[in-house]
């Protein structure tokens, strides 16, 4: 992990895309691993466990939690979609968790999918300002000006990661990772 | 990790309590380093990501992967209990987990805390066969007694982590550890 790390050159953003979601103690032992001491500039958290299991990551300034709400794999639609009050289930879990982070603005993010375009507008409308990390452009359906349509104004950062990690197997991999990420960077018109 | 396995007497069931929860493709890498490579003989799960994240760890036939239903920790009533369709979100989380299992019966069990006996009655009334995993009998609230009967006649592992490991910081931690292990298990009559 280290390793990896040190070869990202300073400047790009990093994140554990951990998925980190346990109970107030571990939670706050995981968040200072991720941050304090792998240096890491934001994460991913999944939100199951409620607030004490979130607020130790969202208490530190100057980092940002990324909160699964509308995830773009199968299962997303097993119960992140289920109706709770009228609304779904992750647009509820989002609010709730922007609630608890109204004190240190800009560490609650999070994960909505490209995949589910109108979750991903709906969702900017009621989180004007809240960072969105985007998976799932291109290789899982969702098309970049769709996307970057419904994610308005707001900050967004749209993530690939399997079709340039697995962009070639072979000696060419350099070539060809780059070659994937220029194309996902074009689509995305900047 | 290894070290710490290694010194677990054989016999003595090992639960890797990383609450997993990721895609499909990272969740097949996950059970497997949990199973196979360090060879633990169960899990806790995350359940937000749906399907597509539990079932590779649901395909180990004699492991068991105990999955977040209605967890002990103050944020465990933030999310889980609220209400879908007229029953509570862990309700439904467990049902549509154990029907995702039902080829492979006994691999899904689930996280069911000792601080709220009557989820518990519920959930085992819905689920009997069901492994059930209860952490917080005693110092998080749940007397023993009352939990054994809520939890009737399923099988159960009732785990005490920091009333044990936490149980001193001096020279004395294994006295001491023991002794409150043994409380423990006198609670809970055996």
């Amino acid at each position: 992990m280290r390793t990896v790390l040190s070869s990202i050159p300073p400047g790009v953003l990093t994140i554990a895309d951990a998925k980190r979601g346990d109970i107030g103690n571990s939670a706050r032992f995981y968040a200072s691993s991720v941050f304090d001491d792998l240096g890491f500039d934001s994460v991913t958290l999944s939100p199951y466990m409620g607030q004490d299991s979130l607020t130790p990551f969202l208490n530190y300034p100057g980092k940002c939690s990324f909160v699964l709400a509308r995830t773009s794999n199968p299962g997303g639609n097993d119960f992140q979609t289920l109706n709770v009050a009228g609304q779904p289930l992750y647009s509820h879990v989002a609010k709730a968790v922007s609630g608890w982070a109204q004190d240190q603005p800009g560490t609650a993010g999070f994960v909505v999918g490209a995949t589910d375009v109108s979750s991903l507008a709906q969702l900017r409308l009621e989180l004007p300002e809240a960072p969105f990390l985007i998976p799932g452009v291109g290789s899982q359906g969702g098309s970049a000006a769709d996307v970057m349509k419904a994610a308005g104004s707001g900050p967004v950062l749209i993530n690939s990661s399997r079709a340039i990690i697995y962009a070639s197997d072979a000696l060419d991999f350099a070539q060809k990772a780059s070659e994937q990420a220029q194309i996902t960077q074009n689509e995305l018109g900047s």
